[in-house]
């Protein structure tokens, strides 16, 4: 047996969970901030349901599994598939919809860096409003979160599938247009040579070049409907007052084919690669029935969990263990978790060594976890109703009474 | 296309995410008060690694499936088994671990009131403690869990698998003790009678009435280990001042096979099944190549969120939106996003009329959903710098000047 996660999943030991948990908290906490609610759906999905939104291809990318009955069902590849399926299914849930999910989802891919076959997805969308408003709600609070997160210099590129799409029905490429989205979404890993060379293998090389201007924005477009719907969104962010640099950027495409309006991703610091990213999907709602225009956006948590890391971001210690009691011996060891419930009762998080250990082994376990604060309690110092509380990171201790012991960890 | 979730899994609105959410922050927030940290295994594992726990039989119980290079895998039927073997493989975690994890988990089984093939389990486990204070450390903060969550008259009923063992030992009943288990683990579901018979099935009258004997404690056991244990764990939990009736109960068996020491369920208020439950496994984990002693106990989110539901108990709104903003016309949209942009960033959440839809309208949204202030945004208001609030409950309406509003919500 082989002892380790399957391939492209990975285990998290509790330095890594207190940095995402911290990035999951601070994601909620600026969406509810924004109104929007908590949707679960269950992790697999009915193959139909998976079928409709990623087409019959999607089954070589993803866990497609039958179960005991037969019935063919896959983990979801994305979080919206099935907000998309409960919204149709519950037609009396009141419009418009403000929905977050955090939560799992996983595809058979190829891995690399920053790439898994299990990821945490944190999104928003807003279902049952057409308005710009709702994309640039939507945009304002992805910018707030990760600004909560410490990133700065954030910057939105905002671009149009309409514009795009017209250009396109201009110059008769239309019946490409997959193709070519495909193409220009490779922007950021090929660049600019990059994704001409997988255009000509598609389209001849006027048309190519043609496509090159439009993503520089060299092509002039008058009363286009994109455009003018990106202009709407523009005036709704600056009332927002979002905190971030708003460019257009015609070579923005996201691979996915469902989108019908507006496209966003988000860069910030120094960081080369998207940290989230959505748009409007007007119509993908309707292939489970329900007309309900769409528009959503989501934030990869390992991705943001890896650019933090490396922008060196986090300010979390190694634990959420805020302090440990230790008894000297065993005389004294219910007055140990005496204190230490106490502790906890105050809401401070309170471990307490169970086995009575020595001390240089307690010093070893916390040094070892980056508890920052260690409690010890010997007889001698109880006679005084005393304990030594002891500063891991500088090693100074100091003797303090046990009712100021809250006190002194709450400074 | 069937639109619904897959047989034995849920859907969950946002008024059935704001208990759940309830109850999962209750429970990580007591969970770290105690010290116990987060961590976290992938939703699936490679099916030797499952079948190591769970046997070869566990494949007719679970989602079991193959990628797309033919690996045998499995989703995780519980959070244990991706613990023991993290534990396992990550031999250099300093010890011991006190770990929390609350995650999904599925089986295939018949569907019942409670019973779901997918569920969330909150998990607390302490491993690389030999002694009884990690079973009462544990035990004290379900109990916390439990209390926080408003639950009442918790009882937490003790027995010892050893002093099981050394019972059946002692009448030659050792190697039909599986079945015995099995048997006697189904107190709760078909009673003293149910049970009786059900052992019938195995072993004669004769032993069958011992049995049945020894689960009402009329059997005398002197010097027994189990016994011993459960003084010893009782007299920590003394030491822990946990808030419960304990007692122990010669009849719980817990049906798992692992258990080796203390075995623990919780039972709360008028609740008749056990709403929590677990033990110490101190072999398991040396299936995975580690020797190392554990005891664990889980709460099974779905079924506390039936009981809190059930008792009446929940004292959540149906959403956590705290207040809804609404601009009368177009003319005063800017103001009020302005106005929802302040209330946020005073920690409020916040939903704002993105579509200028009429007070009616605005009015039966905010009903329906159950938020519970709403602020109307009017050109005549703004010309004294003022708003009309309202309470949704009450209908009453105030103007209050703008700069009042976060107080006035927060209070």
């Amino acid at each position: 047996m082989e002892l380790k996660a399957p391939k492209g999943t990975r285990d998290f030991l509790p330095q890594d969970m207190v940095k995402r948990q911290f990035v999951i908290d601070a994601a909620r906490k600026v969406f509810e901030r924004y109104g929007f609610e908590a949707m679960e759906t269950p992790s697999f999905e009915d193959w139909d349901v998976l079928k409709a939104k990623g087409g019959e291809e999607v089954k070589n990318q993803i866990y497609y599994f039958k179960d005991k009955s037969e019935r063919e069902l896959g983990l979801r590849f994305d979080l919206t598939v099935g907000t998309a399926r409960v919204v149709a299914e519950n037609s009396d849930l009141p419009k418009p919809i403000k929905r977050y999910s955090i939560g799992k989802a996983w595809r058979y891919e190829e891995i690399s860096k920053g790439r898994y076959r299990e990821f945490v997805q944190a999104d928003i969308d807003i279902i049952g409003i057409k308005e710009m408003s709702a994309d640039a709600e939507c945009i304002a609070c992805i910018v707030d979160v990760l600004k909560e997160l410490g990133l700065k210099d954030i910057k939105v590129r905002l671009n149009n599938r309409k514009t795009l799409s017209n250009f396109l029905k201009s110059i008769k490429l239309e019946s490409k247009s997959e193709a070519i989205l495909r193409a220009l979404d490779k922007f950021d890993k090929i660049g600019e040579i990059g994704v001409e060379a997988e255009l000509l293998k598609t389209i001849d090389m006027k048309a190519a070049e043609k496509i090159m201007d439009f993503t520089k924005g060299k092509v002039k477009l008058s009363d286009d409907e994109g455009l003018n719907e990106l202009k709407e969104l523009q005036k709704v962010l600056k009332m927002l007052n979002v905190d971030a640099k708003i460019n257009i950027d015609y070579s923005l495409a996201r691979g996915l084919g469902y989108y019908t309006g507006p496209v966003v991703e988000f860069m910030a610091d120094a960081y080369k690669k998207s940290v989230a990213g959505g748009g409007r999907y007007d119509n993908l709602i309707s292939v489970y029935g329900a007309d309900l225009p769409a528009t959503g956006l989501s934030i990869g948590i390992d991705r943001i969990v890896d650019v933090l890391d490396e922008l060196n971001l986090f300010k979390v210690g190694k634990t959420n263990v805020q302090c440990f009691v230790a008894a000297v011996n065993k005389d004294v060891f219910e007055k140990a978790i005496e204190i230490s419930q106490n502790i906890r009762k105050a809401g401070i998080n309170c471990a307490i060594d169970l086995q009575l250990r020595s001390l240089s082994k307690n010093l070893e376990y916390c040094n070892s976890k980056g508890v920052p604060k260690m409690i010890i309690v010997g007889p001698k110092d109880l006679e005084t109703n005393k304990v030594t509380i002891r500063n891991m990171q500088t090693g100074k201790e100091d003797k303090i009474e046990i009712k100021k012991i809250v006190d002194v960890l709450k400074r």
